[in-house]
């Protein structure tokens, strides 16, 4: 199959394209490097170092004797979306090339309006393309979990078949979501499904919960096929965060409360499920949905998971506190959360789930790159309920914020 | 109360600054003239002529001694939109301000993108605008009834009350928008109950049916105060078409089976229902949805209505044909479609139903002005099921689309 990442030097991009090349697909990556911008921009970096794109394919071709070839360029560009999905005719266009930090979107005015006209219009392009040069294209993409926030009832995948007044209909399900970037991926649904009644497209729209782990089965095959591991508060999981602060000591910072729950995956079950999705394609004109998580746990669970396995780390020098502080973020504590999420099994995914060995692991790839973490990086800056024109100390200023704002 | 109106050059946005000034209120209106630039786009113009927003303003005061200020600029402009609200410091937002044109959004990949980043990038500087300087006040914003589709239950007042699984919550009502230009309108619906959140805003979402009819109380005191009145088949509506058909004695165009059923609304009813909603404000926090439409009608029955009405109307050459035409559009015909609109009722909206002396009233109108008709703008050319690099013959490109697409 040939097979087309858009954001394929990412997090989650590029180990994707290797586990598709491993699997026998032909492969292409996209990239414009906004991410590794963004590093520039607050001044941070990840934690694992990371070869350039060109390294990393010509590593991966020395590994693996297999080719995957590379397109440079901006989804917003229509002419150059055009163009590749022109050059490479590909079977499966997995989309990955968003921004995809909630507190990246609330730094300010401009972090928002970048984020929401950056991954809307990349990802109408990208249907534009698909409608324009062939609509058997399956477009698989990546939105997330925090579309829907907290519902007091069941999260289904992505569909709701509503009761009501004595009539029925199978509807998209409401989304509650949390930061302007949750509400950019709301808008791709809501386009992406118009698109599949329209144009008959094929759409997989994954709802994928917070992602952890620092490895594949292929990045492991040599340093320079790592992937990124970011810890700052901006790009930074929470699980990541818990981690770094308990090998250097310090206290596990908990958001408010710590009740509010997440949907989680390992990273080497994303992989999996992008290709059980591309391999198992939906159907011409169906917006299908998935929630790409595998287990729920509330921020508190998460903070005591990392605690109580701390000591248990042959390497492990004290006891590991953990802190409340103030949500940066605007949300609810106490809450119902039950996610249906039996499509991805249903087609044979074999979850991976958080387990003492892979939080172990964690704890070696931070200590071996003890010496790169930057600890201011780790605090919160960005806070939901200010707006401000004044940047969290470590962002530097987008280009439009240069001129004054009144 | 001192009233902003976003949009105030438009067909809506102006007969409303001109109700909201005669009732006493203190008026300001923004627009940057999109829509008279829409109409050198497309090579066409509103059947009735109107004056220049100065020419308007002038004349306002002449008639009724009272003073519109103006702020001439663009929303999508955050450093300009923050001052305007800074200077007039309005109690109440109320925003036209947007590309209203489903067929306009479909025409090419371009103008889908200008619609949805225009519409969505407008709507966020308000929107930061008001959270910077005054969470107070009162967001009174356009949307439209064809953001919901034709659901199989009961279109209620933007949410719902869900039960599943033994469970219940109150949800957004799920959208099934009929067009890229419907979808930005969702997207900004998603936004605004988002900022309500995490802000505090005060918002109320009115979902618009399609507004028919000339002239207001203000509007006919004197031709300088006219509205425009577009019948093209980008921006026209579809009565509006009708009517002129008639008067010119072409048989009424009606897209597909004609079953396919509407929202309708008067315009002297959308100056009223804006008038109520900003005088009855929401409370701090809350997303507040009214659907502002009176009556619901298919396509069929309103070329009934105006086919059978025209023999009585006194200046009537012949009998009017109905003709089913291909339609352009991809949409449902067998629906059901009933609408919940009790909320400004209830508040105090009167509603003028569509009646045979404001169809001859119309008649009349497109007589005077008939030596304006441009036939050929009446025939749809943007096909919702296609994507072209050729623009319609009467559109002109947007800079866009000068470079080579592939």
């Amino acid at each position: 199959m040939q097979i087309l990442v858009l954001g394929g030097d990412g997090y989650l991009g590029w180990p994707t394209a290797l586990h598709l090349s491993a699997c026998g697909h032909e492969v292409a990556v996209n990239d414009n490097f906004a991410r590794r911008g963004y590093d520039d921009e607050m001044d941070v970096d990840s934690l694992v170092p990371i070869a350039t794109l060109d390294e990393r394919i010509a590593t991966w071709r020395e590994v693996s004797g297999k080719q995957i070839s590379s397109y440079v360029g901006d989804l917003c560009d229509p002419a150059f979306v055009h163009q590749m999905v022109r050059d490479f005719r590909p079977d499966t266009v997995v989309h990955f090339g968003e921004q995809r930090a909630a507190p990246y979107s609330m730094i300010s005015q401009a972090h928002a309006v970048y984020t929401q006209t950056n991954n809307v219009v990349g990802n109408l392009n990208v249907m534009y393309a698909i409608a324009d040069i062939d609509r058997d294209v399956h477009l698989v993409k990546l939105g997330t979990m925090g579309e829907y926030g907290q519902p007091n009832i069941d999260i289904e995948e992505g569909w709701l078949e509503v009761e009501h007044k004595g009539r029925s209909d199978r509807m998209i399900y409401p989304k509650r979501p949390g930061s302007f970037y949750h509400c950019s991926k709301v808008h791709d649904s809501v386009n992406l499904e118009f698109g599949c009644r329209i144009w008959g497209m094929r759409v997989t729209d994954l709802n994928q919960g917070v992602v952890y782990g620092a490895e594949t089965e292929q990045t492991k095959l040599d340093p320079r096929l790592a992937t990124r591991f970011d810890y700052d508060a901006v790009f930074g999981t929470v699980l990541n965060r818990f981690i770094i602060q308990a090998v250097l000591g310090h206290p596990l910072t908990v958001y408010g409360a710590g009740s509010q729950t997440r949907g989680l995956i390992n990273i080497v079950d994303t992989v999996e499920c992008i290709r059980i999705a591309s391999e198992n394609p939906a159907d011409r004109g169906e917006f299908r949905v998935f929630n790409q998580m595998t287990e729920s746990k509330s921020i508190n669970e998460l903070a005591e998971t990392v605690a109580s396995e701390y000591p248990n780390w042959p390497r492990a020098q004290a006891q590991v506190a953990i802190d409340h502080v103030d949500n940066p973020r605007v949300e609810i504590y106490d809450h119902y959360y039950k996610v249906v999420h039996t499509a991805l099994e249903s087609l044979g995914l074999k979850p991976t789930l958080l387990s003492t060995a892979l939080i172990d692991h964690l704890f070696d790839v931070v200590e071996r790159h003890r010496d790169r973490v930057d600890q201011a990086a780790l605090m919160p800056t960005v806070k939901w309920a200010e707006t401000t024109n004044e940047l969290p100390s470590r962002t530097r200023a987008r280009a439009s914020e240069l001129a004054p704002a009144s």
